[in-house]
């Protein structure tokens, strides 16, 4: 006998799946786990469409389990806590990434770096500790355990915050770690995406300079006066990139796509560090003497732990640094991956799922 | 009418030079400047040969201007100084290395990063500030810049320094800067050559545990007997590799030849660091995922400033760190650079200069 979505737990849920390799979204009913001691129930208002779902949903990584309810940029209102619960109350609004579980004993986990643990449970299409497969935010209700929720400060809207959750502390992350967070330096962010928009409202905020490196023209106003970046470069001309070799600390790389690293390599001043947050699915070139004559690194960077993630929202807060969004209604979501395929979105789309998520 | 290689300059000096890409080393005369205010001249005792020689020898980076007096792992014995000069006096040992100018006025030169300086004078084959061509160590006598000059410790056996001033500083450099020098750390060192083998010893120094990796089983004993390395991996054994896997703090990649990337990568513990010394010639695969999902880094680093070359032979003589060496006559420096080109050599050839380069 087929396995009961909806009584595998007490929960009534309902969100949208996909149930095939189309990864087109369909409605679906399933069920969501009591709220344990430790666990945070919630009403999910907003879901953020990452790119990441795009791959889950057509299995491009091929581990997708069907049915799959992608969505790992999560926000709601607090329904229900367990009698163990601190961090929130109900009523306040909180998050949930691109995580919901990890061993809570590895050193990775003890540093604070859940995000690096090997056990790290992510949000959807994943075994949780209990064995049953976990949903994510495309969904009108939400539990997981609240060390993995985030409270959203008060004064920041809920739809713009969603994104922040998974391309907000991807960008964050490395650049406080890398020590890419200090007024004055110049910072290059390639790629004017979700991960690249918020990469540059955080390095403005770090008091950085920011050059916004990308193939496309069109994108120059809008990086240099809706952004606040301070310059541009078309990584395709090739006296732009030359006038810029050699001035860069660090660049923030967000393409996902097969390029040429060697330019950017180029950009950075010795010591300087191109630290990757895209993963192309096949092996990049690598030249390595520009590395060994400049001290140069290459690095990269998966989300954060959750202390930081709750740093980061709070920076953001206090700083009024929000996601581009485009709002969109839970029956749009289909055309919105389409339009997501062809980069046609600015920046990123959030499903305004309690106003639009309906069973008919 | 052709320059006067023997009168440029009004000190005579003799060596041996290649005049054509076929790299083939012939005795040759010509001429060190004056010893200025700020110069030490010395007598050249050893030079090691190290795998840069052979690449500008046989022209392989398209730049080598004949003729080319190679060497640039030089100690001697002081035989004048400049009426500034501070630092020895004669009678002293005293090396260069890889370098003997620089701008001293920019950024990475007022760090005590001069090997970064974009205006750095490599000991040979370039132009110095008076326009003549610098020749290396493989000549009787030397003169350079006391700043550029490395005092050698009295208790340190001169034909075991020389390779410590380029092979040394090259490994000893990059563990100090990214950090990978904590005792209990694991650190793995690939390819056993000039290079990998005092890596191993100055890990060792660090109190670090050692893992050899290389492509040969016949290297085994040695690199564990010998060197005292705790552990050898054969690269090519995949069980022995898969054992490995997340184990180590940081790897330095001593390899010229191409070779894959990805097995090291695996190797490192999350936030590890590949540490690229060699430059292959083209460029390698760089699989990205794997530095995303670790918050690893691939890093190249090139020798090291005047301040931390010192700091390396001191902490060398301080703990009897020597390369290994095989001592040839300067009649026997073409086949040495032949049974090098096939890494016929424990670990590095040194020629007996003082001895044995005879103008007959």
């Amino acid at each position: 006998m087929a396995k009961s979505y909806e009584t595998e737990h007490p929960v009534k849920a309902f969100g949208l799946a996909a149930t095939d390799s189309s990864g087109h979204l369909s409605p679906f009913k399933f069920s969501r786990r009591a709220t344990g001691d430790d666990d945070v129930q919630f009403r999910v208002l907003y879901c953020g469409i990452c790119h990441t779902d795009l791959h889950q949903l057509k299995n491009e990584f091929g581990v997708t389990p069907y049915p799959i309810v992608p969505g790992h940029e999560i926000v709601g209102v607090v329904t229900e806590v367990g009698k163990k619960v601190e961090k929130v109350k109900v009523g306040d609004g909180v998050g949930v990434g691109c995580m919901v579980g990890s061993c809570r004993s590895c050193e990775s986990c003890h540093e604070d770096l859940e995000n690096y643990c090997p056990k790290v449970i992510p949000t959807y299409a994943a075994p949780y500790h209990d064995g049953t497969i976990t949903y994510g935010g495309y969904s009108d209700i939400m539990v997981a355990d609240e060390h993995f929720i985030v409270r959203i400060p008060d004064n920041m809207p809920l739809d713009a915050a969603a994104p922040l959750l998974c391309a907000g502390i991807t960008t964050y992350s490395p650049m406080r770690y890398f020590g890419l967070d200090k007024p004055g330096m110049h910072i290059g962010v390639v790629g004017l995406g979700g991960l690249g928009h918020v990469a540059v409202k955080f390095a403005k905020a770090f008091g950085c300079k920011v050059t916004v490196i990308s193939t496309s023209f069109s994108k120059k106003d809008e990086a240099l006066s809706h952004l606040g970046a301070d310059s541009f470069l078309i990584s395709k001309d090739a006296n732009e990139m030359q006038g810029a070799m050699g001035t860069m600390d660090g660049i923030i790389d967000t393409v996902s796509a097969h390029h040429a690293l060697m330019p950017l390599i180029g950009l950075l001043k010795a010591h300087g560090n191109l630290i990757m947050l895209g993963a192309p699915n096949k092996p990049l070139e690598l030249p390595v003497l520009p590395l060994l004559t400049g001290r140069k690194m290459i690095s990269g960077s998966g989300i954060g732990g959750m202390k930081e993630t709750q740093e980061m929202i709070d920076f953001a807060a206090k700083h009024n640094i929000k996601a581009d969004i485009e709002l969109i209604s839970a029956n749009y979501v289909n055309t919105a991956l389409e339009r997501l395929t062809i980069a046609d979105v600015k920046y990123r789309f959030v499903i305004d799922v309690a106003n639009t998520l309906k069973q008919s």
